[in-house]
């Protein structure tokens, strides 16, 4: 078993000193490089993500599993889909290894308490995936990418073995990513609209005279839109309970420090390093030239509902999934999850998040300036 | 004496359980509302601010040191030059009061251990300037605004006599504003230039072999700019001993979340609740199109200095003040401070906030559309 | 008959002498705000359009059109479902004015070679509906608000007879705002998704072999997003037939100058004057940091088409109308029109609209600063 | 002699016709892409303009010395401080190259009317100090980039002789930029501020009573800011005599079409093609949210004075150069320059500016988005 020291990196702590009459009020505030992933137990089952119909994740998957399972003796947990591809049935040489494979269908079996740990191959979508597996407590997640470095994806595959042997000795620093816990309230949940055969999945809603509540954890964002509709959406944004604004316009983002970076950032958002403890509000081409985006403390609860006078309903969809119709009364709640997704840093939390700006988002990429005489300086 | 109960308001805390094995990754996340300022003896000693050369200030300073001299039987510290203002000296009403003042020199006199609670009178400003009086701990702040609202002067002066009442006895949110820390090591400080008169205060540097070092605790900012020149500056920028950027531009602000609302917002940057224990690097005009601004946690170093091929020297401020030049080899070394300001809230940290961000800044403020019909609705 | 004068009032135009040695390279420019509209004879037929289902236009619309008819011996022409709302059709005082009227469908009847002069009573959808009748010459139109002041409908009502009777003696300034000629040629037009029951109306088209073109003016903007899809839309932007840019993102906004007020601001455009002759570009929500708006002079011909891998459709409408879906191998074709809408100015082009722009956008509105004195001076 | 053919690009011209009773209200507008140089007489003389204390240019600048004057028998002017270089003095083998040079002194001797073409090694600023040679009429400018490409500088020096060749025979497009013709009254000019000993030049001003009239041609854009001040300026905005804003902040940056992809793209103007007649206006680090650039039509005047209960005097410059002091009373009064820079495009007006954009801005270049599937989209 594993756990995570020194976790509370970027937090201000209460040092103050009442004892004599000069008081001193005065904070500790740790280093967020020091967090490094310790095991009580050294992991014995992993849950190994791989992103679906892409042909170049084959052989590395294969290759993974087969270390995992015969080199590091471990229980693979894969999802019963991967291995109906027949690239992966068809393979008579990889059959044996699967026979040792614990499978799960994903929105009927709960691995939740099954797993000590998570490896993913592919792009940010299969953290996102993951963390959409675990509503409660999440296991740390080593990431590979295999083709560009991803915002969480920050490990490449030609090294894994050492890679993979170095996180298991817990020779690894970890990033707390947090998640928003959304609680969707519905009112009138059999009038519901599906967008497509996807639709709505209300697995773990309690009905009651009409009324449906489900809930979701997100890692990235709670996108907040006007859909297929192309008339405004007007939704009210309450803060502990007090309306703090209307939004007019496409819709609103509010997401984790680790989706600053994803669909907000697109709408102009400031990028967040995940270690900061808060949550991001930002405006979709909103009406007013004076809405910026917000940062408010991780401890609010945040509640999303159609303004009175809103014309159309709304859609909210969850780390890019679950899209479903929002309509008068309805209500979408948001606050800070009580279970982060333990992410294992390549180099450490700080180095990674500026290669990642770097490489994702050519974050201050530019020409070097030619050395200027002064005669004709400027631009 | 006084204290600050359940501060850590934002914070991520670790509550996970290892006990058994279906270990919980658990946080607990307390609400920025919850904060509350409690004494553990009534204040005695009041340090009262009131902003200089502005008339319409004298008559609330004169009430509110009456009050607080004759009613609160308070012992009220005031600066030597604002008894000096000749509309105060002159009123020989007022010189009774006066003569029961403690009174101190800016830059001479060290009050820090002497003041339990400080009121402020006039704009943003005067709370910058008690944050400078105070190097280390800071007492509790109460802020008056006389015309309208600022995001540091919270208070009304209309009903100070049962607001002040209601502070000492405790009725009052906090919001402990984070400092930062900053440290100016100069290489060859006897050639350093002076803007004007008031020029660079050395006052608490260490000499030695031509090194010089100072310290500042800024509230809102730190500005690096190129100053009088009309060429750029260019800036390296490390984290936590790392070359994170260089800034070509106008210059970089690094900033407190309280600082975000200020000279940073101007520059671009999204707004931080005061309550998030961040530190947001804002470019001013930055040439590079990609340069947005960004938060990384409270808990990191940054370092500024001089590029290696800089042709031009830059120029750094702290919250506006102390203006100096920075030349090749000096370098800026920035931290969060251990000592908050703890400013006490008209409501609370978050109603408060949202109320400046509505008055200062117009946020989101806009027209109310009209209801249109779905035929000839376009913004 | 009308016409406007000196209408080319942003223009640089060709002065240069080469008739000597000294050649002077030279331009004429002319004032935007000496635009003046001249009617060649008193316009005889006027187009009434009134915002529909909206209660309180209803009495000023009979007031105008009884003005009108009775007073100023005019031809009204109104929309045939306006009279057909029954707080018109069952006013028996009303009838007789009705009964002048000519009356024409939408999509069926062509009136536009048969009026002088058009008003519209409602908010800026009014003039974009008007706009929209009009895909070749466009009657001069005075447009009246009756709640707030819009960028297109400057009058007010209050004194509507007065004005009127100024506009028709020809003492007005006329703005000449352009439009886009925008084809979009499908390929497979059998094919084409609609999205609500109103769907696509392709009434100019020329179906041959499967093909159909279909031509709209535009007085706002062509917005190409990605729909109801979730997924990205990745769009390739040609201008004069060379391939600029792809956009990756929520979609990209062409729009004329009038509409870079309207949806385009809310992307994050810069406002431009209805005088410049320009087109604006502007990516929605784009995944790159450095992907601003650009403008490119009014002459270029611009062409979107799905980039070759992109895995979603796109969809496109026209002033917030006819929204339909893009396929692979369709393209929209975008110019200049050569039809702009004559404008009538309640003051002058440029004092019209930089009242719009504080009224409608508030722009640059803000809270004035206090005198500060310089030393408690920040923000 | 030359002369520019079709140059009016962008311009909507009227082709109105009133002669029937069905008039069409229709424009023509020319393509950006079709303007041609075209040279009365072959050009004769040819001022060279070499950025000053750059080695790595001095090779290239004689190599196209002695083409021109040996090869082309053209007529060389070149600034006499260019030739006191002593690498150039020293090198006996350019001699008697030099010999046959005209030369000139900045500020001394006016070349306007004897140079029938120009030639500029270096970066944007030798385009920029060429523009302030030429208060009037501006001969054909082909610039040349030694290292990277410039939006100013399009040719690369590798086949210089080629290329020139090609321009002298008139196959070359052409884009005219705008520039800005500014005069700055100063009420009490002996007061004026210095701020260095380069200081400012007043050589064209008429003295009266203690009133001085200066006026500049700026190609990129004039800025008016805080200058060494660290307190706020505050300047009102005149358009066509009307105030239209107060700018409260750092600056206001006055730009033309090829000043916007300059300063004020750094403060956040959308980037304009140099064939749009228009100029921008961009707030630099405003106080209000609202606060977004605006383009305005190329034909308005706009002035700049302190406003009336502004504290600090503001400071003005042109391109980058000739800054000083704005008072009380002063004002800046800027219009379209009748006089535009024709610049000689490598390719095109508009292939060259987005390869520009491309280049120098990295404008929308991003990493190319993995092939996703739809399962683990978004982002």
């Amino acid at each position: 078993m594993c756990t995570v020291m020194k976790f509370n990196q970027s937090v201000l702590q209460d040092m103050s000193d009442n004892n004599n009459d000069n008081k001193v009020w005065k904070w500790h505030i740790q280093d967020p490089a020091s967090q490094k992933l310790t095991w009580n137990k050294p992991p014995k089952s992993v849950l190994v993500i791989k992103k679906i119909r892409d042909a170049s994740l084959l052989q590395p998957f294969k290759e993974l599993c087969i270390f995992l399972t015969e080199v590091k003796d471990m229980i693979v947990y894969v999802e019963k889909k991967i291995l109906e591809d027949p690239a992966i049935s068809d393979d008579e040489n990889f059959g044996a290894i699967t026979e040792k494979f614990c499978t799960f269908r994903d929105d009927l079996d709960d691995i939740s308490n099954r797993v000590d740990f998570i490896i993913c191959l592919g792009g940010d979508g299969t953290l996102l995936y993951a963390s959409s597996l675990f509503q409660e407590s999440v296991p740390p997640v080593m990431a590979f990418h295999l083709g560009s470095l991803g915002f969480l994806t920050p490990f490449k595959f030609d090294t894994y073995q050492s890679q993979v042997d170095q996180v298991i000795e817990g020779n690894a620093a970890i990033v707390l990513r947090s998640r928003l816990k959304v609680r969707v309230l519905k009112e009138n949940w059999e009038k519901k609209a599906r967008l497509d055969e996807k639709g709505i999945i209300l697995t773990n809603g309690d009905t009651e005279s009409g009324r449906k509540s489900v809930q979701y954890q997100v890692l990235n964002e709670v996108v907040v839109d006007r859909g297929p509709s192309s008339y405004l959406s007007n939704v009210d944004l309450f803060l502990d309970g007090h309306l703090i604004t209307t939004v007019q316009g496409d819709g609103v983002i509010v997401s984790t420090p680790t989706g600053s970076t994803a669909y907000a950032v697109a709408a102009g958002a400031s990028m967040i390093h995940p270690n900061v403890p808060a949550i991001m509000i930002t405006p979709i081409c909103p009406h007013s030239l004076s809405f910026r985006p917000i940062v408010v403390p991780a401890g609010v609860e945040l509640k999303i509902m159609l303004s009175r006078d809103a014309r159309n309903t709304a859609w909210v969809s969850f780390d890019g999934r679950k899209r479903q119709e929002i309509c008068h009364g309805d209500s979408i709640t948001i606050t800070t999850s009580c279970f982060p997704v333990p992410s294992i840093c390549f180099r450490d939390p700080v180095n990674d998040w500026f290669e990642s700006l770097a490489q994702c988002l050519h974050w201050n990429v530019r020409k070097k300036q030619n050395q200027l005489s002064s005669e004709d300086e400027e631009f």
